[in-house]
């Protein structure tokens, strides 16, 4: 998976590592001058903010030794985060799931420092997401980079979406971007946790999924519910179903709202891979069928799933920092 | 309401004309070299590709008659026309409100023609009047033009928004950046004319009001509705708030997706004037008290209505003709 690393003379200052910090595990990647992948680490997750400091520099000073370089010899340092982020200051407001909350913690100069002035920027982890969606699908020959009209939509405990606009990372002026899972679509639908009714995250959800398909600890809601479905339990092609079509009414609103080229779908409900992909296009297909306007839109060729193995939140952290992207 | 014409010399190649083709009406203005509007004319939309070519051209006449220069002294001529337009060519594919079907009509390339060579744009009617309202708005005060961060909501017989992010239009892959009049709300609700159910369009457009609070020919159904809730006649403020509570879902629906910093509506309901801009922001208002994450959004902060007497979408019109916003 990864590519070969040229000397590191030709390293020095051109490479920049992403980091993807999740609630148990930081992910990093080495990316080299030209994009590939020179290198790929995982290190458990501590929690707290000198927590996380430390796990990220673990990555960090595994990922640049074998190449041969140093830390201070890096171009850039990009780290992606699940919470509230200042892009600009690189501050983590609040980041529930690795124990950042109160005070604002200065992810990016304390991390500065430690490297000897790297420069370092911090994002919300769907926005380094969305660039590294972007990365992919043109490596793949699906575009350009610098062209990209993305939108990475992520089916996790939440719903959201990361926005990628000719090239470049929307950020907005409230940081509530992509926020689509709080935009109601059923007035008599159950109470949110935002405290609306029927909010698209209800349906579209991992937490939703996990509602509606209660699982022995340590097994995947989706899978178990795509698996029961396979088999023809009734109920469970009920709920797929109805989860299916709340995943389209997504897509169809980021396509009817931005008409980006590509909608990418990532986060933890990705891991069904074909199936989820292949239920959420028929999903669209059939709302085609209903409205002629829909299908006019393709929105089923817009649609791909986040490629397993792929660290697109990594990669898209390593892009971030070298600030050409946002 | 126009500003003091400077010396025809000075206006030579540096004034543009901007032209808001409606059904029954071509309303146009001439835009001096610094945006301010020096002239103000309409003129009956005659019908069919040939007629809207012969109305407009009336207008442009009739607007650079009196500061003294010729239409091939124009700096640029934008149109902004009710269809699809190919922005590109200058191609409309289908106008109905005006005549204009079937074969493609090479509007900007006819004009041109006509005209000696000036620069010409055509693009939609929603777009162009985003591009005005976000000039109208940094006029005021409120933003740059070049960083404005705008939807332009078009409360008319549908509801569909034109997009303008960094002060320049947003255009997307396939001509359906801001229909958010067909994103279902309601998975019950009636169906819409499109082919789905319950879609937005349903609830928050001219259409709906007319349907349900229909009045007799020539009057108003919006001001009628309005005006039977002032006096509180019960059915017309249930119809009422649910239409605001409706347009409330629009302009969340555009910040949960954009995080645009200004939501302005215009439209042909928009002539309703301050009771539309206190009920929708009222609608905004009890929306965040519902949710402390909606409430964090100052969404009704956000909100504002053309003004009245503004030709927003013919100075947009012109401003597109100039093409650093498009």
């Amino acid at each position: 998976m990864l590519d070969p690393v040229p000397p590191a003379t030709e390293l020095h200052g051109a490479c920049s590592v992403g980091l993807d910090v999740g609630g148990t595990k930081v992910h990093g990647v080495l990316l080299g001058p030209d994009g590939t992948v020179l290198g790929d680490e995982r290190r458990p997750t501590r929690q707290g903010p000198e927590g996380v400091l430390a796990s990220v520099e673990d990555v960090v000073g595994a990922l640049v030794g074998p190449v041969g370089i140093a830390v201070g010899d890096l171009g850039g340092i990009g780290v992606g985060i699940p919470g509230l982020v200042d892009p600009g200051t690189g501050c983590v407001t609040h980041a529930v799931n690795v124990g950042i909350r109160g005070e604002p913690f200065p992810l990016a100069d304390r991390l500065a420092s430690r490297t000897g002035g790297v420069p370092v920027a911090v994002d919300n982890d769907l926005n380094v997401a969305a660039v590294g969606a972007a990365h992919h699908l043109a490596r793949q020959g699906r575009g350009s980079e610098a062209g990209a009209e993305l939108a990475y939509l992520a089916l996790g405990t939440g719903l959201a979406a990361g926005i990628v606009l000719g090239g470049r990372l929307r950020r907005g002026v409230s940081g509530a971007v992509g926020e689509i899972g709080h935009v109601p679509v059923d007035p008599r639908g159950p109470r949110c946790a935002c405290g609306q009714r029927g909010c698209l995250e209800v349906y579209a959800s991992g937490s939703a999924l996990a509602s509606r398909w209660p699982v022995a600890p340590g097994l995947h809601a989706p899978a178990e519910l795509f698996a029961a479905a396979a088999r023809g339990d009734a109920l469970a092609v009920t709920v797929r179903d109805e989860f299916l079509d709340a995943v389209a009414v997504a897509v169809q609103m980021l396509v009817l709202t931005y008409d980006v080229a590509d909608v990418v779908i990532g986060g933890g409900v990705s891991a069904l891979g074909e199936p989820l992909l292949t239920g959420v296009a028929a999903a669209l297909a059939a709302r085609g069928e209903l409205s002629p306007f829909l299908a006019t839109l393709n929105m089923a060729d817009r649609v791909s799933l986040t490629p397993a193995g792929v660290p697109v939140a990594a990669v898209g952290a390593a892009l971030v920092s070298r600030r050409e992207v946002s």
